[in-house]
């Protein structure tokens, strides 16, 4: 079943200790519609300037992503977003925040899009988040993503937009933030009550964990030899998420299978998130395969069972 | 079988978030042998001041520890040591270090307790580890714990000491100090050529990973609502993890049964850690039974299958 992912695609400049790339593709859609697109039909909504370059265009077409949704403004410039990781690239620093066309983005859901049953609102203002979901008509399950800047500065609009989510996926110094609640188990309660019925908290290299009902679920992360460029790891976890997920047509609300097939999604969401981070940008999705994202699942069930 | 812990018996004055207690008992052989004594008979080798309470060595006693090798300096006092946690407690300042009787403290390991299979050298001066290591007679399985102490300023020794040890338990910032490697995977493989064939890297909040031979283990730690007073959490893990080992007589040079059974014990080790965080200082260990041990290892499973 098919998805419409809404959100960010850019351009980013990033400096990990492994190198420096000035320019390539990012923006959190791309991460998330190039992760999604190995579990189910991706159709993509967002903006790009007319400095969008025809082989990044390509990439996305080629992972047979719907790029209907994906307005260009000829006399525009994408968005564009430079950073650098610390040694340890546990954190990062902006350098570079240019909106350029981001910062009029006005989403339209194609009408060929409305029907989809599965929504993944990326990290956007709260109500242009909540503008997309208002333009589907259908839908079986929609949640999505957000940030410090909404939690703090956009609060009561966040709020507004997260009550009809189905599920949240945030990380865990942003679950801290929302709820005011240090501790993880009462800020999941905490956020729960807020109206998502299913949260997901990533802890980068830590893992995530899953809060569904009354249960939790925990995975830690892949152990991988280099952290080429952590950047889009986030991103590409929700896609896995919501991809495999649409792929089983799982619908919580007719309580289809629900926590273990959310438990696999979490997995299958480290499992994107972590491939992410071997290659620089968006590089590893050029040679990552169905068969290499099936094995690193079964990579996590041989290191975890006991 | 029976197992021989060595290491600190000692008072310790504690401050958390949730309160403050003056003095308590505490030490590495406390929590460790506290932990251990659910699962096989615990000897312990330390020594303690005369200031040492009947009702502390009662509690010892009371989990049926051998405490023959608990020597008493009538005249002294007993190690004594104070910190004080931060507010997410994932940072601890010491205040207070007296060494006491600790200072010239010799381990003499007791006829009797010569012939156990298991021994779990706790965190003292490398050259006592190996003096302890060198009193027993057909060990089956031996390691231990170190600090960062030990590691910077008395490395030679350190590396002369583990290099017998078939199994080293150590927290991540310990691991990279200890290999010069920030990545874990690569510095397991390096700490694993130093001696010990098994390697577990404990990583406080966010759970532990085992290293053996060519695979690995991980597991996120226990989500616990209240985290009163992590002190000796680490070495209750220990406890649990040897603890487990010596109840079902593992050896790992007869290959026997090896990846399953360390797993295993690594849960062990992460049950009796987190409940040691449940209360201050050893109180947990006043009630707690061997059925809420085993029901929180089928708590592990239930919140990391999938």
């Amino acid at each position: 079943m098919s998805i419409v992912v809404v959100g960010s695609v850019a351009y980013d400049g990033v400096e990990t200790p492994h190198g420096k790339v000035d320019r390539m593709l990012g923006g959190a859609a791309t991460y998330i519609s190039l992760a999604s697109s190995y579990f189910a039909k991706t159709k993509i909504v967002a903006v790009v300037g007319g400095d969008f370059a025809a082989e990044d265009e390509k990439l996305l077409a080629d992972r047979g992503i719907d790029l209907e949704g994906l307005e260009r403004v000829k006399g525009g410039k994408t968005f564009f977003w430079a950073g650098v990781y610390s040694q340890d690239m546990n954190d990062r620093t902006t350098l570079r925040t240019d909106l350029n066309v981001f910062a009029d983005f006005n989403p339209k859901v194609p009408e060929s899009y409305k029907k989809s049953p599965y929504l993944l609102l990326g990290n956007i203002q709260p109500s242009l988040q909540r503008s997309v979901r208002e333009q589907m008509n259908g839908l079986r399950l929609a949640g999505g993503d957000t940030m410090n800047y909404w939690i703090k500065d956009f609060r009561d609009e966040l709020l507004a937009t997260i009550k009809d989510w189905d599920f949240l996926l945030i990380n865990d110094a942003e679950a801290r933030m929302l709820s005011g609640e240090n501790n993880l188990k009462r800020a999941a309660a905490k956020i729960m009550a807020m109206g998502p019925k299913t949260l997901v908290v990533k802890r980068g290299e830590y893992g995530a964990i899953l809060f569904h009902g009354d249960s939790h679920f925990m995975v830690p992360a892949y152990l991988l030899e280099e952290v080429f460029d952590p950047t889009g790891a986030g991103d590409c976890f929700a896609g896995g998420f919501i991809g495999y997920l649409a792929e089983k047509g799982v619908d919580l609300k007719a309580g289809h299978a629900g926590a273990t097939e959310l438990s696999r999604a979490v997995i299958y969401g480290s499992v994107m998130g972590s491939f992410c981070c071997e290659k620089f940008g968006v590089d590893r999705f050029r040679t990552l395969t169905r068969k290499d994202i099936d094995a690193r699942f079964q990579e996590f069930r041989n290191f975890t069972e006991f």
